[in-house]
């Protein structure tokens, strides 16, 4: 039955009964952490073979006849450079080689964005107003970066194929307007995969500011949930060059959901121009990165084959804890009204949205409860959710058997604080 | 005897001599690198053991109880902390551990000064003028970033016992100086040790700028060249401290020529309000760096004491490099007022200075016969050397008897391009 419709007793009869729940629940002195999307040990595990792949008698020579040991190699060496452009849908030119993890990029070249301007345009320092367009919900540590360096962020509703491509390609025509946050398959948080219609209007986007980039965080690429049923999107590197915008995008890329969590390698992919502006200025910056790191990952995942058999291990481990997130919450709230979520087929997060003014509450009463979730409001730029419903659940740190106990939690907490929202009216 | 003093026919028979010899060299064909720092291959070797510390079946948990593998701790592991400030004469709660190597450390404090300020001061973008003060002849890439970066710099002669005070206490009276480059011992390219007094009048200078910090590099703290002749300087921070200064330093660290150049972990220490600072704005950048790494090099380094005995087999292969260089620059050109060398007890460079006007010419001539050295002005600001004589020798890379053929040249060279200089007149 719907809560909505029910009578003010009958209200305050389920008020009861779930607050004895609660209550029952805290007595257990719960602990768990499903804030952030960390991979648990058991995935970790399945790269340990990768540090084997170096070690005190091994060939440390890349195929460019480097040392891997010494300095140099600004871009990557050529192996990882491949093995990235294959995970990556793109070419090893294409490809500029990091270290640790992605989000180093993005901030990167933000920040450069805030020093020099992309590409010889206006630092964006020296410009009265910077704007950013963000699809929400999104992820918090994009969100972060632009609120760092002052820029001013749009929120756009996330649809069911993707952000509402209508607003963006009205908002582009401000010249202030200088890039939009995307995270195009398996989206953090809803998981939403962008269609392909999007993904064309994307690369057909005609912005007012030539300095304007597509920020496409494909961190999700590989990490589907059920190898049966793989999504995949349209490249959006070609898309932009057969649509005469080839410079529009820089794409990113990581391993550090694959192998080692922040000790991994990443990646750039975009096209030749914008590879030369960038490694033009990062000369300053570095004189190349970890390139015993890209030996190891070139060695232990040869090519995209490797990864997706890789990547079916990880899998195998995750598909179960989502799965029962999903049992918990169709059992439990299917037909109250208390909420809406996502049932993604990868990535590492399900959303959910509470009824309005809700999220918050809901929140604190689960950490009260001893289960820590993202913040309510996270998932927005400035930390603020306008409707306060949006909540991010990250079950992958967790074991299956906690998802149970803490997802029970949850549906109790939900269902508490709405019959206690309706009985505020 | 002293060219300068020789007669016309005197220097144009020498002229002739010196140009059959430089002929016969060219001749040879040799194709030698003696332009950056790089260690050899046998250094290199000397870390291979590092690889080993961390396999499939090891203990990959720190001491904190984190998980090495996993997202986390952002500035850096406990026992990495401990090594770098053991290894940095400070404590490990003044210490933040940054990837692959240091200059990546001072470009990004460069840059969130440009965008952010130091500290809560306002932005450098925003002011009209930002000048640091740069030592001369200085470390290449450090000018590069702040060319970079469109600060203006001015140029600090390098006495023998470091930087001129008296002009640099004259110049941070200037608020728009926001810093100061130093390696403070084996300089670069001098080799120059700062000398007790230098360093505590840089621990007691007074900046009109609040947000001005003395950017000090110091590389070469453990690699001496003869451990029964090492030297040490003070203790920057511990100074600054003493002086009522104790923010006006950020120091760095790193082990790229003590381990695996550019794949080794790299450090700043510094006072505990910047530490506070630095990761309040590094925490949008990154979730924390490659914790593997960090994790190898506390096993495989486990103190200072591990260190020195390390660095006492680097300085084994390199003091006969040293010594190569110094001997055929005693035997060819002592007496001839060609060129002033300095004698460095530890680091990677050796200094040149050849008469007014004929570095660049060497360095050309050098290169026509095979062997790169660093570009001359390199040394210097904008890449201007103002008396075109500094040339940085890098006998690192090469081997003994690759640089005796090199200095043998070298020497030739700079007797030849004197001599033409002497007779121009």
């Amino acid at each position: 039955m719907k809560y909505d419709e029910m009578d003010r007793n009958g209200l305050l009869e389920l008020e009861k009964t779930l607050k004895e729940q609660y209550e029952a629940y805290k007595a257990m002195g719960l602990k768990l952490d499903m804030s952030r999307g960390k991979p648990s040990n058991e995935q970790l595990d399945l790269s340990m073979g990768m540090l084997d792949t170096l070690h005190s008698l091994s060939d440390y020579m890349a195929s460019n006849n480097i040392d891997v040991r010494n300095y140099g190699c600004l871009d990557g060496l050529p192996e990882a450079k491949r093995l990235m452009a294959d995970v990556m849908e793109t070419r090893p030119e294409n490809v500029i080689i990091f270290c640790d993890s992605s989000l180093n990029i993005m901030y990167d070249l933000i920040s450069k964005g805030m020093t020099h301007g992309v590409m010889g345009s206006t630092p964006w320092m020296k410009l009265d107003k910077v704007k950013f367009l963000c699809p929400v919900p999104g992820y918090d540590r994009h969100f972060a970066i632009t609120e760092y360096f002052g820029i001013e962020m749009i929120n756009i509703p996330m649809l069911s194929d993707g952000p509402d491509m209508d607003m963006i390609e009205e908002l582009v025509k401000d010249e202030a307007v200088k890039g939009i946050w995307c995270v195009p398959k398996y989206s953090n948080p809803t998981g939403t995969v962008y269609s392909d219609e999007v993904v064309n209007r994307f690369a057909w986007l005609k912005p007012a500011a030539e300095d304007f980039r597509i920020y496409w965080d494909n961190a999700y690429n590989v990490h589907h949930l059920d190898f049966d049923r793989i999504h995949d999107i349209p490249e959006i590197l070609e898309l932009c060059e057969k649509a005469g915008n080839p410079d529009l995008v820089y794409k990113f890329g990581s391993f550090s959901k694959i192998s080692f969590s922040g000790s991994s390698i990443a990646a750039l992919a975009t096209s030749e121009n914008n590879i030369a502006d960038v490694l033009g200025q990062m000369k300053f910056q570095t004189i190349g990165h970890n390139k015993i790191n890209q030996l190891r990952h070139a060695r232990f995942f040869r090519d995209k084959k490797t990864v997706m058999e890789h990547m079916k291990k990880h899998a195998k481990i995750m598909k179960p804890k989502f799965d029962c997130v999903q049992e918990v919450l169709d059992r439990d709230l299917s037909g109250t009204g208390t909420g809406n979520w996502t049932r993604p087929e990868g990535g590492y997060f399900i959303s959910f949205d509470s009824m309005e003014g809700c999220a918050k509450k809901i929140v604190q009463l689960m950490k009260e409860a001893g289960v820590t979730l993202t913040n309510a409001g996270a998932t927005f730029p400035y930390g603020k959710d306008p409707e306060d419903r949006n909540i991010r659940l990250a079950p992958s740190f967790v074991t299956v058997k906690e998802i149970r106990q803490a997802m029970e939690v949850f549906t109790t907490v939900v269902r508490l604080v709405s019959v206690e929202k309706l009985l505020e009216k």
